[in-house]
């Protein structure tokens, strides 16, 4: 299978611990950074307007399984695929690989959310975006 | 359930994001100071040695759901619990909440290894140790 | 001289960088951290609120001096100073000390603004916090 | 005057904090990158060996003057210069800029060591690389 999008990210010092590999929390970083360049890529502003109210995408799930560490300076390759796309929620998969390794394989489920003045409240992806999603749900 | 550890930890202003909440990614180091102090209060040295190898913890696995916001300033309690304890590895399970209300729910797998100059090697959990984290998963 | 204030702060394991020591740029989070617990001792919002408009305390300088490694576990001693209270900025200085080692020292600088639609303006101190903030310059 | 070395980073949306700017901690991370990239550049192992022992560049002084701030999506021009190249270290002084905006100014002096069974200890800059950063601070 395809990705729907990828991107690649250079390992900084900074994001390497005591243990000489990056730390595990930096993964789901790398993971959003490549989500983030993808609906850039498709023209779609991440903290945007609805009907005047602010929206944006918090979290619901993420999870990461590692396979193989990854140190300082490795080039790694981060890999972006949809799994669903529901009317208020996005499910992504991720593979992060090192050349020919595998370094870890994740999922982050995002929903859409307007800001309003009593909280957040889920609210219905814009249909160009949602149809732009689900192309890359189909053979892709 | 009890947990088997709990520490309090007050969210500082570079842990938020331009959302206004926490950001996603903060809260597996939440899960991991938590899982440090508790080996700390077993008198078990993270960064340890075995054999005249070094030890660590390195994650095989990681996940958490979002339940609520957390925002600049709150004191969350970040409660441990022990899934289960395997040979050469450990399963916690995380609550992480704000006063009465649940923010997010964690899992990590954590596998115990030794540094070889061939890299590294899953190794078994010391006895003392397992004893001592086997005591917290029988009705506690 | 006595500090204005003091936080203990225990070092975390994400902290540190494969070189096996705290990464450098975390210092100034350490700082931050101490600031902000001083300010919410003194009852400031950090984020607040004069005359309809969101307050906030961006920085215009920071600076440290690295005297010593500091490792996982450490429990640091991050010590505030007041060196200079300004109409619209506060100039901090810090120590960070390790038992009797000290770590590092550095300053930071933050203006006082409101944000306006316009963007951010600096604006005056409210009276009573820039008089608590007095009383710790004088022989404190 | 040229810089010696310029990478352009995006910045991401986990290094932007409630104030809806990018935390000024991450400007010495922005900077840090650029001088490990400078070095890749150069064919300078970062963390290298000489004479058998681990070599590294542990930071004695960092310090970042804030002009304008940089937000979420903004792409930032990080420019390294040379200020001075001292037997066992170095000094570097950065801009950071967004287009025609100068967002940050920063200075890092980083010594050369060894890691040693005592401890680290200061040593000379390897004579290749030594030149090679001299030839960056005439007229360059």
């Amino acid at each position: 299978m395809k990705p729907a999008f990828e991107i690649q990210r250079r390992v900084e010092f900074y994001e390497t611990d005591m243990a000489g590999i990056v730390h595990f929390s930096n993964f789901f970083r790398f993971m959003e950074a490549c989500e983030h360049a993808f609906l850039r890529s498709l023209d779609h502003e991440l903290h945007g307007m609805l009907d005047g109210l602010e929206t944006g995408w918090p979290r619901v799930h993420a999870t990461c399984d590692y396979r193989a560490p990854a140190r300082f300076g490795d080039l790694l390759d981060v890999r972006l695929f949809i799994d669903e796309v529901r009317p208020r929620s996005v499910r992504y998969r991720f593979e992060i690989a090192g050349g020919d390794t595998l370094v870890a394989e994740g999922r982050i489920a995002a929903a859409h959310v307007a800001i309003t003045d009593d909280g957040i409240q889920a609210v219905a992806l814009p249909d160009p975006l949602r149809e732009k999603l689900l192309s890359f749900t189909h053979d892709s």
